[in-house]
This record gives structure tokens, C-alpha cells and sequence, in this order.
């Protein structure tokens, strides 16, 4: 199987989409967006043994390396237009293939994102997603936008993907909880809060500025983090308000605070907006049928703060993960 | 140094371009393209021992990486807008980073096509350039676009990055050659050929159908092979018409025609007119500061032959390089 029978048998279709005027096949790909609108862009690099393990299941890698792109044009508040695949491969195993672009597409497709062009080359096993949105001037969702006084919201709950990832590692005290298919499920195929995303955007019912957003790949602190530095504020995080999966609650104390606060892989979105827009946040997260829990409040003093139910106050590290250190 | 230093210190700057709302920094760039164009896409994945030798001067492979996604905006005829870039390193080496970044930031600075995102993570070295241009609606230089009786064009010469590459690989006949530092710039520095793209997108004066067009990577027999199925046509090439650089004049014939037919590397656009847009082409030509040359024509009867000076004619292989096979 050539360079161009693998791309014809895996990942060519002879659908594009509504924005599509030129797919696989040429030097460029060719999109139109909708007139006014602003492009938003995002690219991700996973790499073989510090992203995925080497006999992870082709399919939920597949589905994971669109869906972490995607849920980057969740937290900007953009609608999906398509995206570009690069990928190295040490040999092109039929199987294999065909197991990756079945993931790969059926997310594509629930999400009308089509796959548009990109590159194949031999390589490590190496995959570069680049994925294209539109999103209205003005309407984005900076991580700069956030201003003391709003609220500090989350979509869904932290810390499964990371219980999950512990227990494929055989740490032991990830191992006192029973293994649990809905936390594998967050790991291995999380799903992107595009609908909650593009609620926020539009936000129906208030006029205001648009909230600051952020998606969690790295933990809740750390990329909170983000957004206070881009902010200039400050946070606190009411540990009462974190939701928490039951699988986590059998979990020591320190575990389960390094899952919810620092767990990473997540894919929810962290998002603030002014007491004014409770009401449109709520019916936001209604019509995008994604759980949406008040956790915390921006505050001018910078640093960022964890309120125990007994009203004791910590210091939290506001850092992630990092490649280099 | 951290992840986040490492772009700040080698990637991030305070300018963007005019068309750059949200550059490095947020979970998406945001880009404002041309009222009612179309945006043109690209995405190339550079391995390291694949595509470039270890020892490779890292300004050299910045100003590569960047050169040969722009080549396919120039096939394109599209106006760069900003692109991204994801990486993967082995370690965080400084001086490596400042050569790599210095290369490719003056070529972006030199086409004011900024960068505007990405991802930095730990892995066998990999570089994935995706780059983002605009074009007006109808204008793209398709590879589907040719028509029998259409003149060929080259812009340029081919085959002395070939010429280049096989001397650093020792091959004997190569070295029956000069080294030569104009070959050398060739294969390290290729130029895109945006200026031009952008003319025949343009064409002044000559209100027809879009120019088709590729640019050559693998070899010009092989990229012309994609126009010649994507518009199920054939074509021949006037070997006398053929630009040769000086340095392969003392080739022996049959090593002269590889480099020039199969080079590959040469970031040449390859293109077809009708013979009524003939005083147009030569305009943009000089426009744009680029040679341009008829070599040959587009026929009806599929397949590529090469005409030799003395009339003769053979058939000649048009499929390119191929990672797979």
C-alpha cells in the first residue's frame, strides 16, 4: 500500500462539508466561512509513549487526537469548520489504519468537521491535528476576559480521565477504587464541549462582555492559571462546589484532590462570567445539555485560593503540566 | 527552561500581522481573513532522517519548514495569512532553538505570514508546519484546471537541489560535479514562489479560467503526473526547452535528466495556460520578478511524454516519490 492508497482507502471521502470548496487532493485545502466571521485555530501535536501508550487501541486514539483539538474550539466559543491530519508512521499497517480513521471520522463527522487535507510520511508514530473554526468578532472566549467579581464556572466534573490513567499505571492507591468504565471512557474518548462553547458565544439574554474560557487538558489549576495570568485577577475554588464522581469519593484526601484539582486530560470547560449572566449561563448549559456548576469567584488579589467547607483557606499552585521541566 | 519559556523566548512576538486578531497565548488564534475570499490550507510534517539530516543547520531547517508550506500557498495563488507550528523535540537545547526560530521567522517576516499558535511537546524530533492563506473566490490555481492545448510552464530551473543532496550523500556521479553553493541554497533555502502564485491568480489582463498549477516537491515529472489525473489529461515536455542550470551541463545524460524530471526539492511552480493568456503569463513573470518558461503542452491523449531535441519521443513515468513504497 503506497503513500496515496492509504490516504484514498483511509481517510479520503468524497464528502466534504457545507464550508468545503476543496478537500484532500491538491496543494491547499480551500474553506469558506461564513461572511464576518473570524477564523480560530488550533493544532496539537500527540506523540507515541508521552501522549498515548504504544498499544493504545487505534480507534480511541483516533477519536482522542480530534477530540482534544476540538475541545480548544469549545473553549474559544467557535463552530468546527474542518481540520488538517499530519501523520508519521513507522510502517502503514492496514489495521491499524482502518481502526484510527474510523475513530478519527465518526467524531469528525458528529461534529461536521471534515478531515480537509494534511501529510502522511514514515516516522515514529506521530500525529499533528490542525483544526479550523469560525467564531463572531467580538465573541470569542479569551482567556484575558475574566474580571474580579465573576463567577467561576465548570462544565461536567474533573478527575476520572486521571483515576483511569492511574490505574492503567498500577499506582497503588489508584487501585483501592474499583476500575470503572465511565472514567476509562473519560480517558480514552473524552467528548468536547462544543454545543456549551458556542452557547457561551452567543450567550441569548445578555449583552455583555463575552466570558473568559479555557479547556482543561492539564488540571483545573493549572489552567485556571492561564486565565488569571492573562487576566491580571486572581480565584477562589469553594471545595464543597466541585463536583465529584463517585468513583473518587472512596479516594484518600490527597488523591482525590490531585484528581479533581490537578488530574489533567478533563476536557471540560472552565469559564467565568458576572453574577449578571447566571441566568443566561444556566439556560446555556441547558439548551447545550451540558452540567454547568458555579465553583469559585475571580478576585482582584492575585494567586489562586481553595476554600475548604470548613471555611480554611489554602494556597494552591497555579502551574500544569510542562514538556521541558 | 519550562515549556511556556521556551516559546516566549523563541516563538513569541509582539507583532502579528493585519490579519492576526489573537496570535500565541489564548486555546485558539483568531483570524480575520478578506471580506469573501477563501481560505487556502496546508500541512507539512518534517522527520527528522527523513527529511533533513541530523546535523542540519537548525536556521537552515526553520527557513525549510516554512519555505515548503508556503511553496503550496504559492501553487495556490493564495496570500499568506499566519500559520502554525508544532513541534517536537528531544530536549530543549537554546542555541539549536534560536538558530531554528531565527530561520523560520525571517522568512515569515519576509512574507508577513505570521506566527500564530501551536505545540511544543518532548519526542523525536518532528516539525508540522500548518499554514493559512486567502484567496478570492474562482482565482485558486487547481491542479484540475488544465485543458489540452494549454502551453506548460515552469518558473525557474529544476534539479539542483537533487544535484545538491546527492553530492552530500557522496553518490559518485555527483561528485563528477563542482560542488556549487547556488545548489546548495537550493536544496537548504528553497524560495516560494508566492509573488508569482498570487499574479496567475491574479492574471492582469486576461480575464479566462484560473491557471492550474503544483508546485514541485518530488520531482517534476511525478507532481506533474497530479495535474495530468486530476484533469484527465496528458501532456509532453520539449526537452530543449528546459532550463539547466550550469552546474548540471557536465552531467552525464541520463543523471542530467533524473535531477531535472526527478529531482524533487525544487519548490518550482509547474503550471498550464491557454496559448490566449501567453502575453499575460509573461507579465506576471516579470511582475513578479520570476522566470518563467514554456516547456512543453497539454494533449488530450493521457500519459507524459518527453520530446527530445532531435523529435524523438518516450514516455516517461509520472508518479513521485512515495513514503510507502
Amino acid at each position: 500500500m503506497g503513500e496515496f492508497e492509504l490516504i484514498r482507502r483511509h481517510f479520503q471521502r468524497a464528502a466534504g462539508g457545507p464550508s468545503v470548496v476543496l478537500g484532500i487532493g491538491d496543494d491547499c485545502a480551500l474553506l469558506q466561512p461564513s461572511p464576518g466571521h473570524q477564523l480560530a485555530i488550533s493544532s496539537d501535536m500527540l506523540v507515541e509513549g508521552r501522549h498515548f501508550f504504544p498499544d493504545v487501541n487505534p480507534q480511541a486514539l483516533g477519536h482522542k487526537a480530534l477530540a482534544v483539538n476540538l475541545s480548544d474550539l469549545a473553549a474559544m466559543g467557535a463552530r468546527p469548520l474542518g481540520f488538517t491530519l499530519a501523520l508519521a508512521l513507522p510502517q502503514a499497517d492496514d489495521a491499524w489504519l482502518r481502526g484510527f480513521s474510523d475513530g478519527l471520522l465518526a467524531l469528525a463527522d458528529a461534529h461536521a468537521c471534515p478531515l480537509v487535507g494534511g501529510d502522511t510520511t514514515r516516522g515514529p508514530l506521530n500525529l499533528c491535528i490542525t483544526v479550523f473554526g469560525e467564531v463572531l468578532p467580538g465573541r470569542a472566549l479569551r482567556r484575558d476576559a475574566a474580571r474580579p467579581g465573576d463567577d467561576l464556572y465548570l462544565s461536567g466534573r474533573t478527575g476520572e480521565a486521571r483515576l483511569a490513567l492511574e490505574q492503567q499505571r498500577g499506582t497503588p492507591w489508584a487501585l483501592t477504587a474499583m476500575p470503572d468504565d465511565g472514567c476509562r471512557e473519560r480517558l480514552e474518548r473524552p467528548t468536547p464541549r462544543l454545543a456549551l462553547g458556542r452557547a457561551l458565544a452567543g450567550l441569548d439574554g445578555w449583552e455583555g462582555r463575552a466570558p473568559a474560557a479555557i479547556d482543561l487538558s492539564d488540571g483545573l489549576a493549572g489552567d485556571l492559571g492561564h486565565i488569571l495570568r492573562a487576566s491580571g485577577v486572581g480565584a477562589e475554588i469553594r471545595l464543597a462546589d466541585l463536583p465529584v464522581a463517585p468513583p473518587l469519593r472512596g479516594l484518600p484526601e490527597a488523591q482525590r484532590l490531585e484528581c479533581l484539582l490537578h488530574g489533567g486530560d478533563d476536557y471540560e470547560l472552565l469559564f467565568t462570567a458576572p453574577p449578571s449572566a447566571r441566568g443566561a449561563i444556566a439556560a446555556a448549559g441547558t439548551a447545550s445539555q451540558a452540567p454547568v456548576q458555579r465553583i469559585g469567584v475571580i478576585t482582584p488579589q492575585t494567586g489562586l485560593r481553595l476554600i475548604r467547607a470548613n471555611g480554611e483557606t489554602e494556597a494552591l499552585i497555579a502551574t500544569g503540566f510542562d514538556h521541558f521541566t
